[in-house]
């Protein structure tokens, strides 16, 4: 039996392992680390985990809660793990973060998107970038796994395949991004209320969203040079799911088939990516409280442009549901341990 | 391995079922039942079961799938299962109909609520109404099952221990419920667009709904004499959830911890029926994905009226949840099998 | 041209006001009072007013303000025009307090509700209840309006023929109500965020929402007898929005005409209730961005029971458009000038 | 008085006609025509019109009707305006079709893109495109306005002076746009049933919706010269707005405070374009039951791409607002007259 440890248990992310965990065979939270409601019944933050979660909220030790867990979520703002995490915690723990504190290598990248000083610089080499299907081999060795983030958990995977192969050029390369309100997380901002967001899209980090960086980095590794590109987030009136749409124009004449060929070949024996037929474009609905990736693609001959689609829930293949995927790597467990959730419909 | 056929598959609750059976370890669906979609792929039909299901959809010939199947679930308009099912058909195989053919034992009532005429009245008598917690003993040895209505199942379950112990006045029991979109199915009717549902809410079938008679016939069982009540759905911009607002006078004084007391003492093992405590209300949003019925009330010492309060997901312990929990206990599997469901949040 | 005043232009229904008034032919908003945002450009905190106001927000200085306006509203929390006003204020400029600080006229209830103390009981006599279709009279001669709460305007509208007419049992009354969120406010709290609210509905307030002892004042002033009811608010997935549904015992047998030839007798000739036909629930869509109140209502021969039905925008019906409709009575304008808004549909 | 006759006044975009002729000084409408509902009260059809509109729907002879009214508005499906007008017609009324019929010049065009023979292709030429701020002149003496689609509306005012300027490069320019439901009309299909959408986003007409070349053609226009460009619409869970997001490579060396003057220049004067400020992100809320078109846009010079976003309630500025503000010039009525509606909000 996996002990865990979660700090940040009540934020969205941190609910959604809680959710996950609880039907995990092998892996028990033994730690709701919260610094806002300590000492507070867990399930009076979250109810629906009322006579399923009996735990009181803690506060967020992580050097105590090295000694007692094998592993440590940390669902927490940027910076935090970062700031609290050290050689000691590592030796005697596992830890899984789902910030950004440990996802781009070039500390000076992230200190300039983030605008914060990273105050553990010394693991980024160690680290390794959680996205399951890409850096399987080296998670199955890792101590400290940097989550991807959720948008860019769903635009790399959607263009990886076509990125690596060459077929689409990385210099054309836009991606408009359309998320639920979950991914805002659950602090009481005036944009997040009820009434600010439904009936209502924006765009917003317009040129300037954090999670450029990452999807640039790792589809720089895919193509093998430096990618910039245009990434758009935009805000949806639905608790949660992202859509990523992206285009690129396609450096020589392709059929769908053999796209849908490339697809396959890499995605086709992995159990969460679900390439759709060539007539099907993703829906987030499809993937609601899943951990599936969906992926969908159109080519426009008029424009020599391929429209790339992919569609993830943004609280479980966007965060926990991955952090668990990269859990079960990191432990021998089977992959989709306590990933068995089939998509919610309507 | 429990085989299991289906007829309408491809309805929301008949798709719920799908969803619950693709987690049930004993039970495989043989038969993906749906008159609409005959020969389509079903993952064409739900996307969501994309490589999860990949059966194709068939016609709804019950004698057929009757020699092939344990058990049979028709998700169905009213009518369908009374005028297919027959002796036969229930010697080879037991019957959980989700339709309202057998859950009133008078079939004038029937006749007279629903205006069409019952095809099958020779089993009304056989039938057993399938609310697990209340019918438990009769439903492990039933052939044919009366699955309850949605807003029969939230509306009976939060009234029962006080109508059962005489702490209500059954004359004065007024239901005002509050359903989610998907209780209206899954036709393409104008009143069922989204731009006819979204930022509207309104009472429909005032005074004159079909599960009233329903709800007055069980809680009449409860009370031991016959209960005339009123009853007002209202649809609710959403996709799941029942919230039944229930107002009676209390027949004597009481304190809440009384009630509490014996409420507790009705539902206090039951896995499925969570009593909040005296200072909560309970929220669809809680039990959204999950078989929980959650509970609460308020006594109202200026009205000396309480104010119970009931709330499920309408296709789960509302529809597919509970047939499935009415399947594990007609076949002595655990009744919670493929049931433990973590409510979704947010 | 009536010069206008809003101490608490930046909350909902301060912002409504202005909308409303934008459209006024003989008002015009000189003082856009918030606390939060002074001296920020009003459109940059409501940017759908960009380019149509151009005014900059101001503090609340209602002494100040008293002197250079005909008319003050007020949308303010519940104690602050009672802790401004005074004789001054009132010998120079007009005050519609859309607050309950002058709504209940004897000052015991109004601190047992609100729990606080009034500050100003001494102008509880004079104000009057600015419920238009009914104090139209002393309206017009009024220095001080205490503009009806949103739940309230909807409940007493529906019932009042009735009651005046001792049609329904007083001590029968229930009412339970279901409301937008726009009506909870703007303030960033952790229960309005889009993803709480969103996909869920709940009871709230239960047996103590302070609505209550405003409607038993005014219904016990129409029933010529003090009334005791029960009223359940309930928070719906959506911006505005009010629906109204209430139960009562019928006094006497009568059919579904003679209650129509009631309210028609009652508002027939108001411009803004419109009473629907006997087949038909008003839906709060259909009322959605007016200032009207839809009713309908249904008998229940088997419960002896009447169900009344109203529906109305809380932002408008329910504050703003009320508030101008008392304005327009208060300053001999035409009633409906600046309140002919067409409901917008979908 | 303009007498004003609708054929297909029960789609959204007709009754968004008739909503906002309700408040028009000038002008009255004679005939709502409605195939489905001929015969019944247009009230009961839409409820919202409960007591301001009392007429009867009618069938769609555009023959008869022409003899009676000064314009016709055809909110109708594809081909039919087409199939009904005659030179008769338009000697004696003038047509301003919400269809695309007389949108597109090239008759091929047409055809290949909308499956349709066109039958009056010989008034194709004589057709104005009834974009108002660009061909302001030429509608003012027009017989036949062909009345904009909604996501071109929005796209090609969004980018328009951009492209008038030559700042960005044609051939980079992708059009990623979102719109509410009502644009998908209200026919009673299951994909637009509330339990498929809401919750729920998705693209849809990938490469092949038919917008497509009638924004082509308009920029083409602007850019003089020949434009291909990729246009992808997509559902989002709210009634009304559309957003595009719109990305292009900018031609040359520019700053925000450039663009903005450029932007200013063309809409400066503009009553209906509002151009935000360099800061501001357009949002559909802001524009909501207006005839506004808001504007913003984003510099990013990684890319040396600019991001232009544009805003506008699809049922208005989408259609029945721009048609009335057709409707206006060709008549010569003050162009905002009927249109001064202030955006709702929230």
């Amino acid at each position: 039996m996996i002990k865990v440890g979660i700090i940040g248990a009540t934020g969205y992310a941190g609910a959604e392992l809680v959710r996950i965990l609880a039907g995990h065979k092998n892996a028990r939270v033994e730690w709701y680390g919260s610094r806002s409601y300590i000492d507070q019944k867990y399930a009076d933050v979250y109810r629906n985990m009322f006579q399923i979660v009996d735990a009181t909220c803690m506060d967020d030790n992580m050097e105590k809660l090295a000694s007692q867990v094998d592993v440590i979520f940390t669902a927490t703002p940027q910076g935090l793990c970062a700031s609290l995490i050290n050689e000691n915690i590592l030796s005697e723990t596992k830890v899984i973060d789902l910030s950004a504190d440990f996802r781009l290598k070039d500390v000076s990248v992230y200190e300039e998107w983030y605008k914060i000083e990273h105050k553990a610089p010394q693991f980024l080499d160690e680290a390794v970038y959680g996205l399951c299907e890409i850096n399987r081999g080296k998670i199955k060795t890792a101590r400290l796994v940097a989550n991807p983030g959720c948008y860019t958990t769903c635009s790399i995977l959607t263009a990886y395949p076509l990125a690596k192969e060459g077929l689409i050029d990385m210099d054309s390369l836009i991606i408009d991004a359309k998320s639920g309100t979950s991914g805002a997380g659950r602090g009481a901002k005036l944009a997040n209320l009820f009434c600010e967001v439904n009936e209502n899209i924006k765009a917003y980090g317009v040129a300037t969203h954090r999670h450029t960086p990452e999807i640039e980095e790792q589809l720089g590794y895919a193509a093998g040079r430096k990618v910039t590109l245009s990434f758009t987030p935009h805000l949806v009136p639905m608790n949660r799911g992202i859509l990523a749409t992206e285009y690129a124009r396609l450096t020589r004449k392709v059929t769908a088939e053999e796209i849908k060929e490339v697809y396959d070949s890499y995605y086709g024996k992995e159990k969460f990516i679900r390439v759709l037929g060539t007539d099907a474009c993703p829906e987030t609905k499809w993937v609601e409280g899943s951990n599936y990736t969906d992926i969908g693609f159109r080519i426009d001959p008029r424009t020599n442009r391929i429209i790339m689609m992919g569609a993830i829930d943004n609280l479980v293949k966007g965060a926990a549901g991955q952090a668990v995927q990269n859990m079960n790597l990191m432990f021998g467990e089977k992959e989709s341990e306590g990933l068995e959730l089939v998509p919610m419909f309507p």
